[in-house]
This record gives structure tokens, C-alpha cells and sequence, in this order.
């Protein structure tokens, strides 16, 4: 028996191997180089390092995992199976990316306990691991005390080659650097091969020197495959280096074990086969058959489930400690990992009269920010560089930098791509955080992976987007969205408003603050230029998504649907045209899934099929609105890209006015 | 006279400062500041090293300058009015940022000739650099004699802080320091001020570092405002260096010369005001008028008029005596610059019937390039490290890397952003390369900007994108495309196309070629999973993005509209409903912005608008197909994320069988 020769780590690291290669030859689909290869440090990290209850995966202070290179996600299944999770039984392993099961192709958190983000997009998980040590080093600095710590523990990221290679790493490696976050550290997994073949095609800058140049702590474990101490070791340094994070090169060979595609491309993405994964066996000394794990091992590494339970134990006991003390901060703590909103917490919320002064919906959005911030502690966000355009500060905070990690103004950067999965790793951190991204709407096609990546992961981000139309005026075309807003609304599980003024602002803050603890995101979209105050507009209206803003007596011959700045428009063609003698009916559509979400009735009171004759008033192009105008209606839109020049100018040329609305609309009535 | 104490290049300098502060003044719009700091490295560029014809904007064998920075618009407008091109007036000056002028907001190529690429959204122009410069390496390589250079010139970029955050300028930075692009000179303009204030509140990172880490070849102008020799001299170096890219590190002071708002975001994105400006001048001794341009300068700068005839006789000559020694080469340079295309180009195009083998589009769209590689040389491209599944290898070509820049198969790594700017850079050095990139279609979120901008700033890119649905299988909803088709379709001057079968890719690779060569991007969605060729499918038809392909006798109870790989379904499903006596229409539907661009006429021909019984068969989501469907039809559709399961059971799960499309036909006949 070869097998005698092999340590117990040995044999564990050769189980996570073969479960990997036996689990992607079962479904003739997946990467078995990644597991194989980066099995040492996966076991080195989750036997000798991470704090984790595999019976309570939600335990708010464990140790958080990544695994950014989410290809390798057998690797993350078959340490969720030996540590002892429920969630990933052996069957599920034998039903590796098959219908229904617990085992996607790349790790799921809205499916597997145990994973705590949604990787495969290569770079995004690298990125939500900033987030994650950013919400532990808030938390930290909000609610330790010199005499108790209740929020004390590391990210550890395991990222490839490809995560490198893609912009938002380093992006959001960059900016973890600046803020020093010491307790995150990244495994890189350099084994130089992906997809294509060797890293040499196309990938060969120093990746470490690169991470000195952010400010990180690098260190490298020549030999990932065999030299277990040394990856315990880097561990320990990074560890001990408190005021950066630390990035662990650890140079691995890709399908290690197999003797004819270890180092190839051939293993990264295909299964090695019956007659590979013979040899590979061989080559292993592994002489158990498929999916098969040694007893010796499963004895050892459930001794996670028992370590769990008393790393749960002592920090209950330490909360105890804290609650008897600071009882306030408790409380509030408490209510935090609860996902309740404090009572009344929507009350702070303004509505408006026509006879309030106009604004753009941007500074409507600074203003409910910053209410939202005095009663709602867990509001955390910022800009891409574009704070006082965006109009996001929170003025009772300071800035989130390195020492003062307790302020909730994050300065990002130009860089909206981490941003977004940024703030998605604060709200998958699940502690409660309401995290909130900002730029201009347009720039969400630098971030839209990560927003996508938001619906998708259920993650309660807030995306503040202003400068939403063509009114953005004099600089261009480049920053004028046209179709953003129809290429959010299109995404699943994410709610788009655009208010119409400052009663509406409310409303869409409403809806993102409640969805956000409900574990979904909200995208708002908010003008530059100034918007009058309607009457009629209403919280109540903006969470069914569309209703009568103005209405006919008896029923209308016209439904004028306006969003955003433009249901202004259509109330004063409303006013033009009811004097006329027409039954005109405005409906305010802030948000169409919202409306879509609704009660046919509802939607039948609002858009009665029987009204044919319908016009859509939108900034934007007017890809989607037949649903809503139907083959007989129009739209007043704008179907090519916009042009540089005065806000105003820019609406006025494109058909956004008054009269243009006034003309579509009696050419509808004939 | 303060004056008189200046140097000429001072002036100059000057010059270019209060033309940027004069004009935004008046527009009362603009970002001041960068054209003040980078004034000087602006005017040593174009007054010394650079090599243009004003008159010729288009003359092939300049060196191309790119603004990465486009906010600082206004330096690249005061460059173009001082040096003599007919692009830029003084009145267009005047008219900075206003409806129809030529100075729009940010630098736009299709506006304003000497422009050679479109800036604004951060970290493009770099990327759009590498694209220049490959695109000069690439023909040079191809082109140039030993005893004939015909292709010789460099790339300069000015790009900002703002760039160096953005990810997609890593990305760009990282792979062109792999290639060793030794024309591609990049000055960054060091002034430590973004929007949010000094740089220190997000980028302290060393950039320097960073770009030696990627193999650059780096240097430092530490003072950048007024130490013309060390810019000099730092250029002259940079092009000493002939295998490895530069990256001029220039310390500078935004809003030089401002007492007040100098090295403050006060003069990032403001106008300086009147009473600051006449402080400035005071400071910077400037006794002109607003406007005003001394006749010294503009005595010294028009020199570039006659230096740019030269330089183009010069070419002229050299290509004269290229063209007698090397005919075929030179008749085929002169093609490309033509912009034409071979006669009987597209007869390589292959068609197929029902009883050719049934294939994925991806594998056609293989076929398509390899044998449109053979009759155009100025195809050239790769994948995002997927050239195995997108399937897009040139097999007759070697790799483009170092050393050998001939070749037409580019590895861009995963580096999706940057692929899509270097395409666009390509296409917009407008030397008649028709570049393409290709990923996975859901990858387009992470390149959304730059395919924005190929449709905006006119750059004829090619996208090849494939696993275009659902049957991408067992990756899982993370690689499952459902709203990434609706969202590009929405996208202005982009025409996507997704084929049905063989014939039907051919179709797409014709319009994709042509739209190209007329300075449009397509976008080409490929399946993963094989697909039937269909009766009746036709190249023809593609180019009107909707046809019948199959038809009732007489005027049809219903329509099936499908595209790409479902199709064959409403192929199918009419076949048993024709069987059960109904008149059922299908209608293929590979592009809805080619069918737009039809008649009226052929519009109702396809899809006569008393036929209102309507299903849309795709494996998409539903936004959008109401257009099509109306109010009274239905739609086949997926309006929730995809699954981790093999494709067919993906596809079957989610109604994409002809079953369900027999139900939902049935009901819709009643």
C-alpha cells in the first residue's frame, strides 16, 4: 500500500485532489487543475487557520473565504464537505454541476452555506474580499472597545492568474493598499497557465512587485505543492504584518499529480478523464476509489465542526461580556446581524409641495443620505471620485482611511469596477452594512459586472447614479447615458427607480433601504439639472412602481408615462391639453419592475387595456417601452447618442419639451 | 510688459493656458486645470517631436496623440488652433462646449478632425494607445522593407491620475508591456488632484513602480511646469528605447500659474472666473486680451504647416519608390488605406442545407474567419484567453507578441476592457485593419464602455462573442447570459447579430465586415452548442436582419419569430402546427437594427400588422421583444437568472423546447 507512506495531511490534501478530479470526470465539466494544485493551500488555510463553524455558517465572527478564481470551485465543495458542513454532502459533490444541486459550477452563495460570495467572473471575488476585511475594520473600529472585541477576523482570498490579468483587481487592490487593510490576505495561486496556454502568451509582469507598488506586504512560497510549512508560514507573517494586507505569491503546478497534463492548459477546463486520472492515482500513491475519503481523514478534519462550536462558544461568552457592559452598542449591534430596520426609521424621510423650491433629484438624494444616516448607522458608502457631483457625503462622518476606519465616507477612487464589488463584499459580509456606490449613470458600464453580480448574489448594495439623461449637458455624448437606463432595467432582481422630484427621491430610498435589508439591490437614478416638486407625487406611489400622478375626469383618451425629470413635462401637456377639452391621464412610472411586481388589477388601474392611445416621456432611448405604449402609443425619446452643450440646450434640441410632448400627443389623438 | 521678459516658448505655453481658461470662462463650463499643468509637455510634443500634416489631419504616417485625460479637451483644441489645422477656429474656441461647435466637452474623433480617438470615460485613451501602437508595430512588421520603411511612428499619450485608477488602463499598461510596444510613449500627467481633492484621499499607490513592474521602460520630469529641457530630453530617451514601452512620469501643478486655485480641485472641473483669471494673468505676467494669441506664437507654431508638408513629401517619396520596388505590397497598402474591399471578397463565404452537420455558430464563425483571413489581410484579432471556445485562432497565423508583430492571432490574456479599446484603437488609426475581440457574450459587462464607445466614436470593431445563452450550461448563471443581448441591442450604432445556423453566420460575417469598413462595429452573438441548418436561411436575408423563412399559404393566424439557436424551434413547432391545419409564419430574426433600417414597406411584408397573433422564441429575456410581439402576442423568453446544469437541460428546464412553444402558439391561437 502506497498509501502508508503518506502523512495524514498528505491524504487529506490528496482527498480534496481526488474528490475534485473524480467529481469533474462524474460530470465531464469543470477544472480539476485548480483544486489539484492549490489543495495544500486551501488545506493548510481552512485546518490550521480559519475560524469558522461549519454547523452555524452564518457565525457573524468567522474567518471569511473567497475563492476568487471561482473555476476551482471543487476545491471550495470538497473543504466544505471534509470541515463538515451540511451543505455539501458527497452526494452533492457527486452531482457536480447537475440540475438543482448544491454544487454549481462556480460558487453560489444564494445556494451553498458556506460560500460567502458568487466568483467565476474572474477578479470580482478578489474585490469582494476588500469589502469583506473593509466591513470587519468598520465594525471593528465602531464597536470594539479597548477592553472587548466582539469583531475580530481575516479575509483570506485564494485569486489565479486570470484574477490578476482583469483591471478590477487592481483596482480594488490598490485601494485596499491605501487603506492598509491588514487583515486581508490573498492567496495567489501562480501556477502560469490559463485558458490559453503558459501566463508567457500574454501575462508576464512581476504581479509581485506590482502589489509592493500598492502598498501591500508580499511574500512567496516557492513550492505550493509540497512545502505545507512554508504556506504556514507565509500565513503567520502575514498575520503578524497588521497595517497592510499581504499577498501571498504561491507558485503551484496546475493538475499537480498528473503525470500527463500537470503544467498544461489540457487540465485547466477539461476533465482529465479515466485514463489520466488512472495515472494520476498512480503518480499519487492514491489508491481509493472515486469519491472516496479515508476514514483517518474525515476524523481529522471534522474536528472543525467541535473547534467551531467553541470559536462560536467563546465569542458568545465575549458578547455577553460586551452586551453587560455596553449595552447600547449591543443593542445596535444586535439589530445590525438581525437585518431589522429600527422602528420609524422612514419617518426622517421628506415630501414636498409644489411650492417648494426646485432641485435636482441629486441634491434631493444628499439630503435623504444624510437623514438616512442619523437614524441608520449601518449607512456606509461613497464615490467614485465624483463626491460632490454625486452628492453623497455624509456630513456627520468623516472619511474612511486607514486610522479611521469608524467614518463612512469611502473615497474610491476613480475606480467603479471595485466600487461595485466593494460594496457588494460589505453587504454579503451579511453584519447588516447598507453599502452605497456612486458615479455618474453612464459609468455604470465600467461597473456593470459587479452590479449584475449584485441581483444575481442577492446582495443589498445601493447604486446612487446621477447625471442620468442627456440633461448632464456640456460634457458630451461620452457621458450622456442614452440606454443605460433600459440596460439596468433589463438586469433580473434589480430594482431601477427614477424619481421625479424630491416626494419621489424619498420614495426610491424607501424601496433601496428596505431591499437592502431584504438582500436585494436598488439602482437609483437622479438628475443634475433642477426638477419642480408635483403635486400628487407620493412615497406610496414609487413602491408600486408606476401610478396616476394626474388624472381625467371619466375615463382618459390619452396616458401621458413619464419618469424622472421628464413627468414634469408631461404634467404641463396634461394642463395644456385637459384645457383643450381632452381627457388626459399622467401616470408617474418611477420604476417598471417595481410595477411589474404589482397585482394585475393594479396595473389594470393604472394602464387600462382599454386606453390604447399611450406616450412615453423619457430622457433615454426607448428600447423596452412598447410594453408599456403598445402598438398604437409613441414615445418621446431619444434614440441616438446626445452632443456637448448646455443641459437645457441638449433637451431642448432633442424633443424634450412642452411642445414637442403637446404634438406627439394630439397626432396620438388624431 | 511683462512680456517682453517671456521666451517665445513661453508664450506658446501661455498661449495654450488662457485659450483653456478664456474659453471655459466664457462657457462657464470645462476642467481648466489639467490644460494649465499640462500646457508645457503639450507644446514640447507637438512643437518638437511630433510629426503631422495640419492640413492632411488623415496624412497615414503621423504620429498619433491621444488625450487619455479628456476632460483637459481644451489643451488638445488650443494644440490643433495654434499648429494650423482648419478643425479648430478661434471661434470655435469661443464657442467651447456649445451646440454644434467642433470643441465638444471631451475630445470626439467623428467631430473634429486632427482628434484621432474619443476620450472622456477615464482609462480608454491609454488603452485606445496600445491599439495605435499595435496597429503600427502590426504593420510596419508586415509592410516595411529592409530597404523601404513605409510605416514609422510613434504613439504619444497624455493621460492623468484619473486614468492610472481605472482598471482597464492596468490592463492596457500590463499587455503592452508584454508586447514590448517601444513606439508607445505615455507622459503621465502628475498633478496629484482628482475630483475628490489631492490624490491622497484614495491613490497612494506608486505608479512608477507599478509600470516597471509591467515591463515599461519608466522616467521622471519632476518639474513638468516649467522645465521644457527635462521634457524634452525625457521624450528623447523614451524613443532611444525602441523594445519596451515608456511612461514619462511629469510632475506638474494643476491650475499652474492660479494663486488661489492652483494644486486645488477648486480648478479640476470649474471655470477659473474672472476674477481669479485676472489674477492668473497677473501671476503669469499675460497682458493679452481674452483670446488673444500673440503673432509671435502663432508665427511659430504655424511652422508645423509647412514642417507637416514635408514631412508628408517626404512619405509621399519613400512610398513612391516602396510602391515601384514592392507592387503587390504597395497595391495592397493602398487598398487598406482605401478602405476598400477586394473585389469577390465575400465568395469565401460558405452557405449549407439541411443535410450539412449540424454545428455550433461559434464553429462557423471559425470557419468564417479563417477563410475571410485568406482574402483579408487586414483581419486581426483574438480572444480574452478563450481562443479554444471562442474559437476565433487565424490557423494560417502565428501569435502577435514580440518579435513578431506580423502575426494576425492576439492573446490579450483576461483582460476584456483593455481588448476592447485596443480594438477600437486599431480600427481608429484608420489604416483599414478590421479588428476584432472576442469572450464570452456575458463578458461583454466587463467591456460595456469600450463597446459604447466603438459605436459612438465610429471605431468599425468586430465582436465576436459566443456561449450567447442558457445552453452555455454548466458555468452557471454567473456565465449565463439573459439580459446581456437586450442590453447591447439598445446600444446606438451597434449592430448585434445573433445567426441561426451556417448560412445565417455567413450572413452575419458580411455585415460585420462591411459595417467595418464604414466605420461601424457589429457585435456577433455565437451558440456554444450545435445548432440545424435551416431551409430557407439566407445571407440575404441577415443583411435586413428580419425574413420569412418560413410561410403559410395565404395570410398566417400566427408568427414565430426566433433568433439564433431558436429558430429550429419555431421551424419545428410550425412544421406540427401546419400539420394541425393552422397557417403559421416564421420569421428569423438575427438583428433587430438591420431590420429597422428597412422599408416600411418590407417591414410590413415580414410582419404585416394585421397579424397580431406573435410569439418571440429566444433564449433571452423579454424586454424589448414587445416591439415585435405587441400587445397581443407572447413571448418564449427567460426573465430570471440561468442555472448550473448541462445546456440541454438548461434549455429544456427553462421552456426551450418545441413543446412550449407549441403551448404557448396554441394559446395564443385560442
Amino acid at each position: 500500500m502506497v498509501v502508508a507512506t503518506q502523512s495524514l495531511e498528505e491524504l487529506c490534501i490528496n482527498s480534496i485532489r481526488f474528490l475534485a478530479v473524480d467529481a469533474i470526470n462524474k460530470s465531464n465539466s469543470g477544472h480539476p487543475g485548480l483544486p489539484m494544485g492549490a489543495a495544500p493551500m486551501g488545506f493548510v488555510l481552512w485546518d490550521k487557520f480559519m475560524r469558522y463553524n461549519p454547523k452555524n455558517p452564518q457565525w457573524f465572527n468567522r474567518d471569511r473565504f473567497v475563492l476568487s478564481a471561482g473555476h476551482g470551485s471543487m476545491l471550495q465543495y470538497a473543504l466544505l464537505y471534509l470541515m463538515g458542513y451540511d451543505s455539501v454532502s458527497i452526494e452533492d459533490i457527486k452531482q457536480f454541476r447537475q440540475w438543482g444541486a448544491k454544487t454549481p459550477g462556480h460558487p453560489e452563495n444564494f445556494e451553498t452555506p458556506g460560500v460567502e460570495v458568487t466568483t467565476g467572473p474572474l477578479g470580482q471575488g478578489i474585490a469582494n474580499g476588500v469589502g469583506l476585511a473593509l466591513a470587519e475594520a468598520h465594525l471593528a473600529a465602531t464597536y470594539n472597545k479597548p477592553d472587548a472585541t466582539i469583531v475580530d477576523h481575516y479575509t483570506y482570498v485564494i485569486l489565479g492568474d486570470g484574477c490578476n490579468m482583469e483591471g478590477i483587481s487592481g483596482e480594488a487592490a490598490s485601494i485596499a493598499g491605501h487603506w492598509g487593510l491588514g487583515k486581508l490576505i490573498a492567496l495567489y495561486d501562480d501556477n502560469h497557465i490559463s485558458i490559453d496556454g503558459s501566463t508567457d502568451v500574454a501575462f508576464t509582469e512581476d504581479v509581485s512587485k506590482r502589489f509592493e507598488s500598492y502598498g501591500w506586504h508580499v511574500l512567496h512560497v516557492k513550492d505550493g505543492n509540497t512545502d505545507l510549512a512554508a504556506i504556514a508560514k507565509a500565513i503567520e507573517e502575514a498575520k503578524a504584518v497588521t497595517d497592510k494586507p499581504t499577498m501571498i505569491k504561491v507558485t503551484t503546478t496546475i493538475g499537480y499529480g498528473s503525470p500527463n497534463k500537470a503544467d498544461t492548459a489540457g487540465v485547466h477546463g477539461a476533465a482529465l478523464g479515466a485514463e489520466e486520472t488512472a495515472l494520476t492515482r498512480e503518480s499519487l500513491g492514491w489508491s481509493y476509489g472515486p469519491f472516496e475519503v479515508p476514514d483517518d481523514v474525515l476524523k481529522h478534519t471534522r474536528k472543525a465542526v467541535e473547534r467551531g462550536a467553541s470559536y462560536e462558544a467563546e465569542w458568545n461568552q465575549a458578547f455577553a461580556q460586551y452586551k453587560a457592559k455596553y449595552a447600547a452598542e449591543a443593542a445596535e449591534f444586535e439589530r445590525l446581524l438581525s437585518g431589522k430596520l429600527p422602528d420609524g426609521w422612514d419617518q426622517v424621510l421628506p415630501t414636498y409641495t409644489p411650492e417648494d423650491k426646485a432641485l435636482p433629484t441629486r441634491k434631493h438624494s444628499e439630503n435623504c443620505l444624510n437623514k438616512l444616516a442619523a437614524v441608520l448607522p449601518e449607512l456606509i458608502g461613497g464615490s467614485a471620485d465624483l463626491t460632490h457631483s454625486n452628492l453623497t457625503e455624509i456630513k456627520s462622518s468623516g472619511d474612511f482611511q486607514k486610522g479611521h476606519y469608524e467614518n463612512r465616507n469611502i473615497h474610491f477612487g476613480v475606480r467603479e469596477h471595485a466600487m461595485g464589488a466593494i460594496c457588494n463584499g460589505m453587504a454579503l459580509h451579511k453584519s447588516g452594512l447598507i453599502p452605497y456606490g456612486a458615479t455618474f449613470l453612464i459609468f455604470t458600464d465600467y461597473m456593470r459586472a459587479a452590479i449584475r453580480l449584485s441581483a444575481l448574489s442577492e446582495a443589498g448594495s445601493i447604486w446612487v447614479m446621477t447625471h442620468d439623461s442627456i440633461g448632464q449637458g456640456e460634457d458630451g455624448p461620452t457621458h450622456q447615458p442614452i440606454e443605460t437606463i433600459a440596460s439596468l432595467r433589463a438586469i433580473p432582481n434589480l430594482t431601477v427607480i427614477r424619481p421625479a422630484d424630491g416626494t419621489e427621491t424619498s420614495g426610491a430610498y424607501k424601496v433601496a433601504i428596505e431591499n437592502s435589508k431584504a438582500n436585494k439591490p436598488s439602482l437609483l437614478a437622479f438628475t443634475r439639472q433642477n426638477v419642480p416638486n408635483l403635486a400628487g407625487a407620493s412615497i406610496e406611489g414609487v413602491s408600486k412602481g408606476a401610478y396616476v400622478l394626474v388624472d381625467s375626469q371619466g375615463t382618459p383618451d390619452l396616458i401621458l408615462i413619464g419618469t424622472g425629470s421628464e413627468v414634469s413635462l408631461c404634467v404641463a401637456a396634461a394642463e395644456k391639453l385637459t384645457a383643450e377639452g381632452k381627457k388626459v391621464r399622467v401616470v408617474s412610472m418611477p420604476s417598471w419592475d417595481l410595477f411589474e411586481a404589482q397585482t394585475a388589477d393594479y396595473k389594470e388601474s393604472v394602464l387600462p387595456k382599454a386606453v390604447t392611445k399611450r406616450l412615453s416621456v423619457e430622457a433615454a432611448c426607448s428600447f423596452g417601452w412598447h410594453k408599456y405604449v403598445g402598438t398604437e402609443g409613441d414615445t418621446v425619446s431619444i434614440d441616438t447618442f446626445g452632443a456637448s452643450a448646455p443641459g437645457g440646450t441638449c433637451m431642448e434640441k432633442f424633443g424634450f419639451t412642452v411642445d414637442n410632448v403637446l404634438a406627439k400627443a394630439k397626432a396620438l389623438l388624431g
